[in-house]
């Protein structure tokens, strides 16, 4: 896969899911929240091609269950997502089935659109049932409102302790055809005694083959997504879908020409950028932190490492202390269970600072203020075996991550 | 192996690490540390039947490559141990290893013992270069003073920013002889800019065949120092040594009869003691918290389920919020990998309050009360699966884990 970062190939604009042709979303009040926006509606106006990633915790909510079986039945098209905050619908047994069929049957209906083309999610609170009335209202509500300006309005409905919406929108041609894709996601947040929970949504107008949409949007989350960790819990509602209506018009593309890795890499954009945006909203977070391990002898192996620096709590704490702990860092890749040579590992913390396992000389002081002035720390592991490379991205664990985490509800 | 828990078969009296015949130790302060004892000495009379168990971390400290060398060497005999605080000789090199070996001389040369029958351990700051002169100077004057009451500074000397020192002694009879085992430990604490280690060191004056005590220490280390977990995070430095020296003088165990299970069952109680003070006394923690997984297919899933529970942030958070947050622990089980079935999950805590992956009713100010009142928490998880069961130990996530962490020196 071509890594393409920079922006050559596409231009980042102002916008979000709204921003593709035919894509119309809302955001309102259902009342399940105090006095907060709570469920958001996305609407296609055709049948879109579409394709989702899931949770890998066993405990899976039940909206999760159900979308994956829409995604089946359907062959992988959906035309509406509804998405409510502020209770997860997760360990709820047969009752949250049923709830979470009858949030498609609402929509469904409401719409007036096939039940295998209704996408629904939720976060929050896990082990309550969801208030079906209330819901039920809302959708009534939300879809009076749909609009191709609603975009912002359900990027806030799907928040919860996030501190920021996170959206964002590119273009790029496709011949003569503008092809559009549109991005909101949710991070790490928590509401009354619960999880954090990771949504992603993405919408395009490009026209695609079905498959080639799924491999598009599997690698692009293995890459992205799947790279953002805060404190390395997996939550049972993580989601993420993308769906393209093909209203651009472009050329079908049915094969990985270079329409397909135009569009590969401005979708990589658009959930790369989600995905930091996440790290760097991180319950507590003052600082966020990339960590991009070199020269692996495989991808599983270079994520092994780069997962345990971010993951680990002594790192982490150092970050946030500005304190240019190497030690920490080299202990991490050494337990990480990755195929490693100690005496050849190099690492970059704003400089070269370890060479062969050992340390350089080097300014403390001078790190310290990198880490002091800098809202984003990179931290570069060279392992010196391979080619293989993996970027992740974190945050620094603070006293308002346990702040965050501690009350009582 | 028999788990033995309660203490028919031995008796716990006041002591350590000298308890046992023929073992003499001391700490004194080389310098190393301000003001503090940074060195501490073990010797046992007669060559005495040792082996180790060392870190998985792939960064091993040189003492640690020097330790293992010398078990190897001598075909599991030892004579006596030195242990500085302070520095950690990790990620030093060639330099590095050759003053692990220096500290071998000095002791084997203070002491005219055989060089291979000397191990050295090291725990502190790592990254630097030992002070060689002060390590010869204080361990002329450690030589001097070792005694057989010189156990508890010795336990003294190990500490880093542990709070408490950790002994233990247990004694039983076999026969007409008396049998004693010693222990100390240090646990997660931080000096400078560095990480947490865990060293165990147990002596006995058992009489015991080479690979018998073996056998007995690696079953022990699995079900106690490597259950407990602070941070997730594994040192370069830790390590688990036991010594049994003969001087009991009970018949030599060469089998396993009921000798040595009653001796497997008083060294797992010594182990299981020193694992839950270093659990109790992890950086910054409020609360012991100890998770039982029941029922799993095998150890290694209920090891897998208990250790995702352990290393959990939002569980240890919660933990310290006293807040009975069910959903979080579930999550835990969901994301550790292990084989479950969510719909069977059994979770108590104080009380039965998840039947079958679903919450029941609970009194949360019950719980939030158990949780306000105890130390030492117990989360026991029944999978309904298998007859494999796992108790690991850990702590709570609190303000003072990131300050003792962020701390820039």
């Amino acid at each position: 896969m071509k890594d393409v970062l920079d922006k050559e190939d596409f231009q980042v604009v102002k916008g979000g899911i709204t921003y593709p042709k035919g894509i119309k979303a809302t955001g309102v009040k259902c009342g399940m929240r105090f006095n907060r926006k709570d469920l958001a509606l996305i609407y296609s106006e055709k049948v879109a091609d579409a394709w989702g990633t899931f949770t890998t915790n066993k405990f899976k909510a039940a909206p999760l269950v159900v979308t994956e079986k829409n995604l089946s039945l359907s062959g992988g098209k959906l035309q509406a997502v509804l998405i409510n905050s502020g209770i997860a619908n997760a360990c709820t047994g047969e009752k949250g089935l049923k709830d979470a069929w009858e949030m498609v049957n609402y929509v469904s209906k409401g719409l007036k659109i096939d039940k295998e083309y209704v996408a629904v999610t939720s976060t929050g609170k896990i082990g309550e049932f969801l208030p079906m009335k209330k819901i039920e209202d809302g959708l009534k509500e939300a879809i009076s409102k749909l609009s191709i300006s609603g975009g912002t309005e359900a990027a806030e409905a799907i928040l919860t302790t996030d501190t920021k919406k996170k959206e964002i929108a590119v273009s790029f041609k496709l011949g003569e055809q503008e092809v559009k894709i549109g991005g909101m996601a949710k991070g790490s947040g928590m509401i009354h005694p619960n999880m954090a929970t990771m949504l992603g949504l993405i919408t395009s107008d490009i026209s695609i083959k079905g498959e080639l949409l799924q491999e598009a949007l599997k690698q692009v989350v293995e890459k992205t997504f799947n790279m953002v960790s805060v404190d390395g819990d997996t939550s049972t509602n993580d989601m993420v879908l993308l769906m393209a209506n093909g209203l651009a018009g472009n050329k079908l593309i049915d094969k990985k020409d270079v329409a397909y890795y135009k569009f590969l890499s401005a979708l990589q954009y658009v959930a790369k950028y989600l995905a930091r945006c996440i790290a760097k909203d991180g319950e507590g977070a003052t600082k966020m932190i990339e960590v991009e391990v070199q020269n692996a002898v495989s991808f599983g192996e270079a994520k092994k490492v780069a997962k345990a620096v971010i993951n680990s709590p002594l790192v982490k704490t150092a970050i946030f202390g500005k304190d240019p702990n190497w030690g920490r860092i080299l202990a991490a890749v050494g337990y990480s269970g990755a195929e490693i040579i100690p005496d050849k590992v190099d690492l970059y913390l704003k400089e070269k600072i370890v060479e062969n396992g050992q340390p350089l000389k080097f300014s403390r002081q001078a790190i310290h203020e990198y880490l002091k002035l800098s809202d984003e720390i990179k931290i570069l592991i060279d392992l010196k075996m391979g080619k293989e490379s993996v970027t992740v991205w974190g945050c620094d664990l603070t006293y308002d991550y346990v702040k965050i985490n501690t009350k009582y509800n």
